[in-house]
């Protein structure tokens, strides 16, 4: 079996559960994955709280929700079919009205006929159904019909939920991974990401040895989620983050897709575009102008974090984003696989991407070695041999394994075995310190 | 009427005049622009004053001049016809000559037949006429014919004359304008800058509230003017000036033109194209190299103000270029309107240039200040929300409003309400210091 | 008779001399280059000093070498006959052997079938002999036939010899030319390198009159030479050298090509580029990935001199390249003329390389200097004109004159008369200190 079947099956197992900015939906989904993880730990902020410009909002469940046609006494939507049928954070109603009453809170999409909507009201008090244009066309055709309204559901002060895991590492600089627990029944936005995640926090647990980075590992939900915990985080965030990552839309196999920075110039973006470039060249480039998840939040002004995204299919630019078409056939154990794979490579490189140097002057002797032939007559791994040369002709201390990587113009993924051989050799070390770059900033 | 009428207007009035460096002619000029604006003050600098490396030369004046036909005994060439006939700074001469003596005085455009060329000696004593080049040809056939010549001028000491107008500001910083005027009867170079400028004069005065910058706009000669101008107010100027521009050939309605100061990367140069590409994106695009107004003198090593020029059709780059074709006809009030419309663009533009900052951390709340809306099924003015979102995510305190302009890929006019408005919701501020700007310098 | 023609007698003279790392042929090569340079110092370093990370090795001597046919009789192979027959630095060996145990240490070319190939083994103990492929294939033939082998050469404890000559200017900042003397009968790798380097000397100590450059020319033995030399002067040169070239490859008449330093950035590379886009435009431009010469070690972290190198047909890049057929044939007078030639025009550009500024402000008054045109009618060399007001325009102390000419788009020796011209006129003057730079940086 593979990881992606793994991770496959844990999104069909989180599925069926309603989840929304708060509530029960998404304290199920934290617990599920803390079964995976057993050291994350599960908060909660209470509603009310002020969090910079915005408040946590009530805690919204919901029980029951369906139209009843008067007529034959069926229900014609029923939530408890698809929980996409009730726009998230309605109200609760119960009433009867006629098609025309009913009309201004039915949502459907006319370009995309046996679709369901994915549809929200988190700040204005407001109810509503969501069903496919094929059912909607059929309704409006009998407008003074009556129907039977009832939403089940409460909005009463309760507790916005997260999950937070920290894996230490032998420094105290951080990767951050981020993902989302907040849409309800969708499989690549956005149960793909919370899986992969999950997948990644157990391999960096585990596999991960001798870790240079502290890992934190954040299970939120979207935009009120994080900026919660950047209330709570902003400053150890900023003192310790090196890169970060909002994954998300990582589990079908139709592309990758890449969402920079706000200035597209930090490490994560760095090592983002060269792990991309060498594996995925395929992938297509977004700038910050096309986001929209918490990288949102993490690179806003003040808060300045290294943070971007790269997904498969990225939200918005799929046809079956934010409705029911988004389901367990969009996504597939490959392409889920593919989704660890390339956030897998990144920590991969991230880990092994130091300020090297070199331990003499000039070309060290790499013939006496057996790095270099003796013979000049001998040809051998010409590239092996050029690759060795060329990373201790840049090894000066100004840059990094992947500043080395790009000015040679290899995967710096395939310089990790040289680097260990050439100090082990003795010919390379980690720079002692930082003061050259810091001089030369 | 339109601005563009009165400017034109204003041109047919000045046109008769007869303009040099010095003399009459840019005395009335400088008067009928005082007439438009009062606060106008008109200075005079001494002949024989040393100005850097130049001297300011004796005063020409001119009463008459023609060349009389000895055998018919009628003018054939009169100054009072045209006043380009006469080379500028010509000296007197009163002396019959047949053709082959007078020749060496005579200029015509072989390639431009019917043209009457504008020619200047201006550090040289010497005298002569201008003439189409078909009636040079006529002359031609009888190469012993008597003429008699008469220039009927002066050149003594006397005075350099500019106008100066100096409108405040809530601050010591400037917006340079500089035109000149010391061409006779041409029309788009030059009497469209000083026209333009003198309708942008009264528009700054009258109409432009709550000025940040205080504007100081110059009416000089060309050359000498400007360089005498800066021996006096080089340190004033290097201290204050922000942005500033070299108003001239405004006045035609076939392109529009953007001559780059010394190395291009000024605040004047960054806020002209700006505009250009928004708003006349066919403009073409000049380097330094290619200058050849008084950009020449504020650029010049030593001086280095930040001067930039934009005109429609840039002088040497159309055929009517200094010569009796450059006439009313070639200039329109829809092409004075053109120029007068980009500067006041430009000036608008630069007087909401500031640096912006954001008061909270993370995306503000939009929904609750209604910038946003509350049903995600709700898909407004998507361009104006996202203008709204990408403001406030470059507005970190390091960007200029152009500079959030030219990221988020819009025209910086289209965010001047949204600005207000982010500052009336209390979203967004002017960044209180220039800390961070200096210290990343 | 051209330098060409003498540069390329002297490739002739020592051509048949058998050079290698070290040994009786290097030191003639270095007598005969001191009777054309009588200033030439012969340095010598014994074998088993340690150079940073590499020891001099023993010198290697060789007197005869060949296989003889036991059944002829005759020679099959002769050292005598073409000294790249022999593997440099082979062993002694006097033995008698079939053609079975011969193979292993015999060398051809298979896609080269007349040439002999230039093999070295200079830090592994063996020996070889290096044939044509067609002679190789004929002895295939009769795999079990006799052969006697004999190598009459000697590796004893002896010296590392190089040549150095410094010719002292104004200033102790350096001008670096590096060549080698190591390699047996080939005459454009490598002995175009040293002939046209000794030209050169010639031309700088007799010629090149009011040096601001001091000149350091060394004549070493490729890697095991310069890092030899390196680690006896790092530090002076580190304080002393502006610019620095390895000169190889320079003597056939096929293309120009240039090779970069580490980062492509420093004065030798900022100069060669300038002198070969202006008068060698269709030159191949190599990164410093394509390097092969002595640039490996005066370019590696912590030695970061600045050099790079200009050829015509670059090392490893013309077919003939380490064989028998880069032989008198594929150099010419012409080709080494045009190698003198480049270096010629890259000293005499880097002598007038200075930073300069103007005496005023604004532009100096050019008409009473007769620079320009008294009269707007006359259009003298306008090019010319231009080029003064150009130089004039970025002769701010920030640029050197390779900047100015860049920026104004022409090619820097053009502009030497102009500014000696200015100079004379006393409107541009050396700039006094670095000051404005530092400040800068």
């Amino acid at each position: 079996m593979t990881i992606g079947h793994d991770i496959y099956q844990f999104v069909k197992e989180l599925y069926p559960i309603c989840r929304s900015l708060t509530g029960e939906g998404v304290r199920e989904t934290l617990k599920r994955i803390q079964h995976h993880i057993p050291t994350l730990k599960i908060h909660n902020i209470p509603s009310g709280t002020r969090v910079f410009d915005w408040t946590v909002p009530d805690e919204w469940n919901i029980k029951e929700a369906y139209i009843l046609d008067k007529t034959s006494g069926g229900k014609i939507v029923d939530f408890k079919e698809n929980n996409l049928h009730i726009v998230s954070y309605s109200i609760p109603i119960e009433q009867e009205m006629t098609f025309e009453e009913l009309d201004a809170h039915l949502y459907s999409l006319p370009d995309k006929p046996n679709a369901i909507p994915y549809i929200t009201s988190y700040y204005k008090k407001w109810w509503g159904f969501c069903i496919t244009a094929e059912q909607h066309n059929e309704l409006k055709k009998d407008p003074k019909k009556k129907y039977s309204v009832r939403i089940n559901s409460t909005l009463r002060p309760g507790h916005l939920n997260y999950g937070e895991l920290i894996i230490s590492g032998e420094t105290k600089n951080e990767i951050l991974l981020s993902t989302y627990i907040c849409h309800p029944s969708m499989a690549n936005n956005e149960l793909s990401g919370p899986c992969v995640t999950t997948a990644l926090a157990q391999w960096i647990q585990n596999e991960l040895k001798n870790r240079h980075f502290t890992y934190r590992i954040l299970f939120l939900v979207e935009t009120i989620g994080s900026i919660a915990y950047l209330s709570q985080h902003r400053n150890e965030l900023k003192k310790q983050v090196s890169a970060g990552f909002v994954i998300t839309c990582v589990g079908d196999n139709n592309a990758y897709s890449y969402v920079a920075s706000r200035y597209g110039n930090t490490l994560a973006d760095k090592v983002a575009k060269h792990i991309l470039n060498h594996h995925y060249p395929h992938y297509k480039s977004y700038s910050f102008l096309e986001r929209g998840s918490d990288e949102r939040q993490y690179c806003s002004p003040g808060i300045d974090l290294p943070v971007c995204s790269i997904c498969r299919s990225k939200y918005k630019e799929y046809p079956e984003y934010h409705t029911s078409l988004d389901n367990l056939s969009f996504v597939s154990p490959e392409g889920l696989q593919g989704g660890f794979d390339v956030y897998q490579k990144i920590i991969i490189l991230l880990e092994h991407n130091k300020y090297y140097e070199c331990t003499t002057y000039c070309e060290p002797q790499l013939s006496r070695r057996e790095l270099y032939p003796t013979l000049s007559a001998i040809k051998p791994n010409r590239k092996q041999v050029w690759d060795i040369m060329n990373v201790i002709a840049y090894a000066d201390g100004q840059n990094d394994l992947i500043d080395i990587a790009e000015k040679i113009q290899v995967d710096a993924i395939t310089l990790l075995p040289i680097v260990d051989q050439l100090i082990y050799h003795g010919i390379l070390r980690e720079r002692k310190s930082l003061k050259i770059k810091q001089a030369a900033e």
